[in-house]
């Protein structure tokens, strides 16, 4: 059967996050050890589905430091050669691989400009890991499924443990600890996405909304849907959706919300009790959704589960078409852009 | 006929741009004088089509102060209730009407910690010039059709001449003073919009790609053909579609290429090439496209002609399907997300 890969490398994840979870006081000491005083802000380098990770983080990031927080956009360094200075900042790269060129590039250029660099990445040998002060090794060992799973989930835990020494965190000292747990119970439940594959598979267009923490995951599953089957799937904002996109929010369209307990979700469930209203089908991953997520963890950690219940609905809905999510068209694993 | 008000407000825009221009010494001086020191960075703060052009100067402000710049994320104060410190940071919040909620919320809370504050507005008795300590008013006169037209354009100009004020840009002194004109001549030109109108009204999936500069641009002209037509328009950045996306990018899909001449071209080509050579539909919007640029503009003040194509082709192809662009179904001109 196709998929094959995917879904042996999506049963990895609680063991990689378990080993994650192992080196987090390390992890975070060694990043309070290097923060720049004072601190300007931090900025995070990354492409691809780890530019969703450094979406998550760059809510979190600012939650606990409290400074302002950016996305880097790398055509500034890399096509309009902008030597931008960057001291007093914290620069964070995201790459599964380290080897995408551009992003080593900004880091190592944001370094030179007085940023404290960072690198969360799964190849320790690779050059952005060369380019960093600081390694983040996800450990998660080697993704072959062209479509990220472990290595992204693992990412947003790294995330979250780098965002512990930056400041005051919205969960607590032991939920993270229960993420591992709580992944495993997820996987184990694969029938809810197998059920929604068909509706999914016969869906043309999918808008993936979440609002705050969870849009990064909403960006993730979007991206999954997208790689895996070819549906036309894009992420966005319940708040942009209001400013203008929701006008070509029709019956046709094929909504999957995500949300979880938390100051975002009254918001989030008027929006899908509007569309349904409208006649727009939606399809819920939350507490009380379609695709259960546990009521109990904090909203800033639901990110890694809310992607994992993406991950099934992606690999579901590849297998429901007969496609084979391991080696979608016209990708590669590491895409080398400048 | 439907669209009559867009049309008449489009028609505006050369007037609205040469008045801006007219205070252009006076903004930049307002700004120079507030500007902290020493400067961390700065942030943008904006909603809609405001965030496309906040886009835009998070591209011209980076490489003007060689400091970073982010684009806010409202959520981050209105409903995590974070309390950012923002002394050493600009703090620019965009609004036609200066009433969305958030955005006044947002940036009154960065003045109080400490960022200086300015908004661009067309409003300027509104709630968001309230909570700035510098406005620069567009002075457009009051945009009736719900597709932001003329406000937009000015917005760009307005953010360009704010950039004047942080650092070198890359254009010349005299190079400003040329866009109301080449504008006039884009507008005087709307019979190549109109033949592609009907190729625009067949499609059920757009994506609109760019890079860098015109990011901004294309982002807007694919909220411009989503309010206006109902069709699913997306915009991307060539490098990220490189990530992923592309992978949904068939022969059914129509792309709308934006370029013009400069460091991003080059890319921008081969990737329109590569599209062609697969059997994917290309619109190319650029100085040698079906949409025709200016050559000799640079490619920094490019988005504000490209912007003129994207709504070109917006109203043509709502009237081409029968559609009325002044009022489109389920949008307001106000939305007041908070």
């Amino acid at each position: 059967m196709s998929g094959v890969t995917m879904a042996a490398e999506m049963a990895e994840q609680p063991v990689v996050l378990s080993a994650l979870l192992e080196r987090r006081d390390r992890i975070r000491s060694a990043l309070q050890l290097m923060l720049p005083s004072p601190l300007c802000g931090a900025t995070l380098v990354a492409r691809g589905s780890s530019d969703h990770a450094a979406r998550y983080a760059r809510y979190v990031f600012e939650i606990a430091m409290l400074r302002p927080v950016s996305l880097a956009a790398p055509s500034i360094h890399t096509i309009y050669g902008a030597r931008v200075r960057c001291d007093g900042y914290l620069a964070v790269a995201i790459s599964q691989s380290g080897r995408t060129p551009e992003v080593v590039r900004v880091l190592r250029e944001m370094g030179e400009a007085g940023a404290a660099t960072v690198a969360v990445v799964n190849h320790g040998d690779s050059p952005l890991a060369q380019a960093a002060s600081l390694v983040v090794g996800l450990e998660a060992g080697e993704e072959r499924a062209v479509p990220a799973t472990k290595t992204f989930t693992a990412t947003l835990l790294a995330l979250a443990i780098l965002a512990e020494a930056l400041g005051p965190v919205p969960w607590d000292e032991a939920d993270l600890g229960r993420l591992p747990d709580a992944a495993e119970a997820l996987l184990d439940d694969a029938a809810p996405a197998r059920r929604l594959a068909e509706r999914l598979a016969g869906a043309d267009r999918v808008v993936v909304t979440a609002r705050g923490l969870l849009l990064g995951a909403a960006e993730e599953i979007a991206l999954k849907l997208r790689e895996t089957t070819g549906v036309f799937a894009e992420a966005l904002s319940v708040a942009d959706m209001r400013h203008g996109p929701i006008a070509a929010v029709t019956p046709g369209v094929l909504v999957v919300s995500v949300s979880a307990p938390g100051p975002a979700a009254s918001g989030i469930e008027a929006f899908e009790d509007e569309l349904s209203s409208r006649g727009v089908e939606v399809i819920r991953i939350g507490p009380a959704g379609d695709l259960r997520l546990p009521a109990a963890m904090p909203e800033a950690l639901q990110p890694v589960l809310a992607t994992i219940r993406g991950q099934q609905l992606a690999l579901a809905t590849a297998q429901a078409l007969g496609l084979d999510p391991d080696h979608p068209a016209g990708l590669t694993k590491v895409t080398l852009t400048h």
